[in-house]
């Protein structure tokens, strides 16, 4: 995974967490209110902070985010009781160069024709609020916030 | 924590895995759509299937549920690469009775007066769905569907 040197400095223990975690649950809502989550492993948050990832077009949460574009990500260390909520627009974005540059074979299980299959494609999140809790029983520290 | 034994068959793997991993992000809904998480700890999952959680009942989340009542919980066990996610319908409810029948001293970081505390509630979750995975890579499983 690449974690790029951040713009905005509000960002940097985002991206310090992102880096350590790697899977978010990404939460989707569903046309009728349904909230539903799934993991999802984060190839990029990019120097301006946004979070890419690859994923099927055909998939349920393309058509969720795609009528509800407000998601959350959530990362977990379960063993250190870290956690890190992220909310964000997220948008669907077809390019072929950009996916050749996030390109990676760990992710193969997922995408088993990988570059070539006509369904692949990118998830973009901009984030809109960041926050974290980093001990059992800590407050949570708001990082970043628009 | 305590996970009963479930009346409903389809919901034994989700108790065993609630069980494991204790500790869930809630994601709730914003009044503008924003989509925030929280870690929470799992009390108890009842004999019929309902999630129960502490929390204050001038948090954000318990009027962002209020507003939405769907909402998602995601658990991880970050080590062994599982994720559930259950996407239910939460209720705010007063009881004493069943606020002493949960209270365990290893949630005082959070509630400092205890039980005394007249700004403590409880959350009772009714899953609507549930899906596992449990491998990197593996397939995602459908446990339970309304
Ligand atoms: C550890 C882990 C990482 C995953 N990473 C991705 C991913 O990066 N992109 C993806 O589309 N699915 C990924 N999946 C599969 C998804 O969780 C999900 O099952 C699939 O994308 C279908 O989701 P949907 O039906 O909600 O649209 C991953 C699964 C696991 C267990």
């Amino acid at each position: 995974m690449d974690v790029q040197q951040q713009d905005n400095e509000d960002l940097v223990k985002v991206a310090e967490l992102v880096k350590e975690m790697k899977f978010a649950m990404l939460t989707t809502e569903e046309m009728d209110g349904t909230l539903r989550s799934r993991p999802m492993s984060t190839m990029q948050m990019d120097s301006e902070g946004h979070l890419w990832f690859f994923t099927a077009m055909s998939s349920p949460k393309v058509a969720e985010a795609e009528q509800h574009r407000q998601v959350n990500l959530s990362y977990a260390r379960t063993d250190k009781q870290d956690y890190l909520s992220i909310s964000g627009k997220v948008e669907v974005v077809h390019d072929k160069q950009k996916m050749q540059e996030l390109w990676t074979p760990w992710i193969k299980p997922w995408f088993r024709d990988g570059l070539d299959d006509p369904d692949l494609v990118l998830l973009k999140v901009t984030i809109t609020e960041a926050e974290y809790w980093d001990a059992p029983g800590s407050a949570m520290v708001r990082l970043y916030g628009l």
